[in-house]
């Protein structure tokens, strides 16, 4: 990849629009940024400063798309839109540039049906925020090329992310599904009676969520093997852990409804306390990051 | 609880004991551990110096519970086992000493039954090794008195831990029953090609375990709703998201050497390569520990 300066076409000016734009400018790339939005203008004044040289914004998506060198696609999640939008993108924007999606749900394969070029679509899926969390899931389509890929890793590398490659459009690709699984045997326990919700949050911060910030899962299979590696944690211990009968979150919308005050009853609601909720977490994420990045430097 | 020195009893100097007693140390308490193996005072002077006049070591048992505040047993994960030095303790240890046993599968009511004072039996749970993860799971038994819970959630917490209470006896308590559900959906991704063993913990490190190093889970459902709360989640993308059909590792002894195969692959084995893995977890959990408590302080 040259050294001279990258541009991201943002699309989209939500909040992952913009924590994607954030992270671009943080790395010294120009930003430009397009949305239907009346108060687009207002808004990336509001961000970015107004007249910073290196951000644009317009609602000719077009004009915004023509000098990228990565399309960072943040659209609602319906298939008709994303289609529609990357038609543009490959009618208007530079041949070289990749064109990604943040999408969750809609894989490149679906997205890339029908277009003329879409080997050249992809997945970038974040994780939120994008300008703080590293994990950008890239998931290539059916269609989608080797280069369109490797160019893909190269340009979230250079934005100081951890892409992974998921080889499978499998819903919820991997962090989402990994979330899940653990979501439901944390409310399994909770509606049990087992724990209370404020404990269950300090057990994960205090045990697991320090040791996997800190190293992988499989990592820590490897070392809980011993020197023999893996093969004795497999074959010992771990095989026991392993045969817990895990439990299901209930479907009664009384034991949801309970688990929701329970939440509620732990942490507040409201603008102002989530306002010192989002702050507390990425102090708290930064802090962490910080740490470990000092550490690998 | 007074400001007295406190005392600690280690019942096995094990890998698990071992760490206990370091913990204690380094809280200022005196220490006192018990083990039948031969090289006990070897190994006491060469992990605290020989001579260390805040560290007592006895091959005989009563003698070591007899000043403890805190009797913490890591004998063999064996009930008989359990139950005859439960007994000791019982006759040797004073009246105010919580009796607690690191299991993590043996629970309290099954230690004490038949025990001539069981309610002062309970499990303090560590997460390994307990002298860097705070988290304690204290898990009371059937006869298990309030005081008791109460005082051992004092003295972990007077240990710079974050003890939680776990209310039923479950098997696997909440942090290993959390940790399998995660890693049969992690195993299962990676035995269906979707992800490799390294991308998959690459993943989990730069996303959930960051984030629930950061904060806990519940606590970013209530953020995941925004300003109305958790409801908002629940009956949003996250009901959406709560319906994707996770998977089931495979039981096939073939998938199975694979994956370990993998694994070795990726982490490596043998003695010095686990040295170098265990050096680099500690060192980046301390750091992202320290991080936290800097923010907290």
């Amino acid at each position: 990849m040259s050294d001279r300066q990258k541009t991201m076409a943002v699309v989209g000016a939500g909040v992952i629009g913009l924590s994607w734009a954030r992270l671009a400018r943080n790395h010294g790339w120009r930003v430009g940024i397009t949305d239907p939005r009346d108060d687009l203008d207002a808004l990336v004044a509001a961000t970015f400063g107004a007249d910073n040289p290196d951000v644009f914004a317009s609602h000719a998506l077009t004009d915004v798309v023509a000098e990228a060198d990565l399309v960072q696609e943040n659209g609602p999640e319906r298939l008709a839109v994303k289609h529609e939008l990357f038609g543009q993108f490959l009618d208007s924007a530079p041949e070289h540039a990749v064109l990604a999606t943040s999408s969750s749900s809609i894989g490149a394969t679906l997205i890339a049906d029908g277009l003329s070029a879409g080997d050249r679509v992809i997945v970038g899926h974040p994780f939120n925020p994008p300008e703080l969390m590293p994990l950008v899931e890239v998931v290539p389509g059916a269609q989608t090329s080797e280069s369109t890929l490797q160019n893909a890793l190269e340009l979230y590398r250079a934005l100081g992310r951890a892409p992974i490659v998921i080889r499978k459009e499998v819903p919820g690709f991997v962090a989402n599904r990994l979330q899940v699984a653990l979501t439901r045997e944390a409310q399994y326990l909770v509606e049990e009676g087992v724990v209370s919700v404020a404990d269950l949050d300090i057990a994960l911060q205090n045990s697991l969520g320090l040791r996997w910030a800190a190293t992988g899962l499989f990592e820590g299979n490897a070392l809980g093997g011993g020197p023999e590696g893996a093969r004795h944690l497999y074959e010992g211990v771990g095989a026991e852990v392993g045969k817990i009968a895990l439990g299901t979150p209930s479907a009664d919308p009384q034991v949801i409804e309970q688990l929701i005050e329970d939440i509620d009853s732990a942490y507040g609601t409201g603008q102002e306390n989530y306002q010192r909720l989002l702050a507390r977490r990425d102090e708290r994420t930064s802090a962490v990051l910080a740490a470990l990045r000092q550490l690998d430097a």
